[in-house]
């Protein structure tokens, strides 16, 4: 890649982290799922499924279904990227996140802190999430009557 | 625009929201108003005013009157901007405002989350803001003693 | 320097502020300090030691013995720079920063909200932090049984 061509992709990335947080946080299903590759793999509801995830379509599946009553802020701050080749990049953005639902009459919330890391790839033209795995500094939960 | 002509106004862009949330919180109402064209549209105040605002300098002195006792923290987070024209472009910016006021002497506040969705405009050569709405994911209040 | 090289130089300083912040939440004290010229002066610190720090080395050490039993996050948001010359620019970025200890047999917090405010200089083919300080918009510190 030229400097131009890099600093292009950087931006692209950076766009395609914005959306998906905004697709997370209003419920944009199929525009959350888009932001993956078809065999993309993420890690970061193993905890609750037991296993990674496959897939734009599986991730946003399991996603929804996982958040479908709860009101969710995912904030990205930024971050690192780091080109490996034309098609490839992986990045380090640091993640704030505040869920609040509901649980047999109270109101619950967590509020987490850490890192996404990513791997991306340009896949027909686009860049896309390839791997996502996220690290944690702190997560707090709690519950008000 | 070439690539490179757009990657320039991303970067004023971003500065210009980077400069607008900064003049808000340190109070500088001359820097505040200038990010905003002369006939710029501002919805956020709407509720508060009962009519959409027009022009940096009234956006800048009802928004001074508005906030004149209270400590304000107003975060953006990385969003993303879409070119319309050479000269017109959209935003999406992802919002946390924090505001702390004392009212009949208790300490009280106000904490949101929610997306900036902006037009700008190049106007004599700079980007401004031209219309500027705020869409909410949750606010929350409260006051201690 | 040309627009594209502002450009690259643009991104390698905000990659820089990212990887500084990541650093002292991960507690990497080498990568921590290797984001500072070795003749920096940091001011942040004033007054916890009572004097500026001068150097990467020191500054890293001395804040490595200060945050030792804490966890903290540390996160920057989109700010401003401006290149005063080829080697060297100016930098505002908003940050908020929040420490969690123990005290006493009890647990502490601060959660602060500000501004960074930096030179940067160019080094050696590198962009590294050259000064350092920190302004407040407001600190809250609490604690819990």
């Amino acid at each position: 890649m030229t400097a131009l061509e890099e600093l292009l992709a950087r931006e692209e990335i950076r766009s395609l982290l914005a959306r998906r947080v905004r697709c997370l946080d209003e419920k944009d299903w199929a525009g959350f799922g888009a932001t993956y590759a078809s065999d993309a793999i993420s890690h970061s509801q193993q905890a609750a499924v037991g296993k990674p995830l496959v897939g734009g379509d599986e991730i946003a599946a399991i996603t929804a279904e996982m958040l479908k009553d709860r009101t969710t802020v995912h904030q990205i701050h930024p971050g690192e990227i780091t080109f490996l080749s034309d098609t490839r990049a992986e990045g380090i953005t640091p993640l704030e996140d505040m869920l609040w639902w509901e649980q047999d009459g109270r109101k619950v919330w967590l509020h987490g802190y850490g890192h996404y890391r990513h791997v991306f790839e340009k896949i027909d033209g686009r860049w896309l999430i390839k791997e996502h795995a996220l690290s944690r500094l702190k997560v707090e939960t709690g519950a008000t009557a």
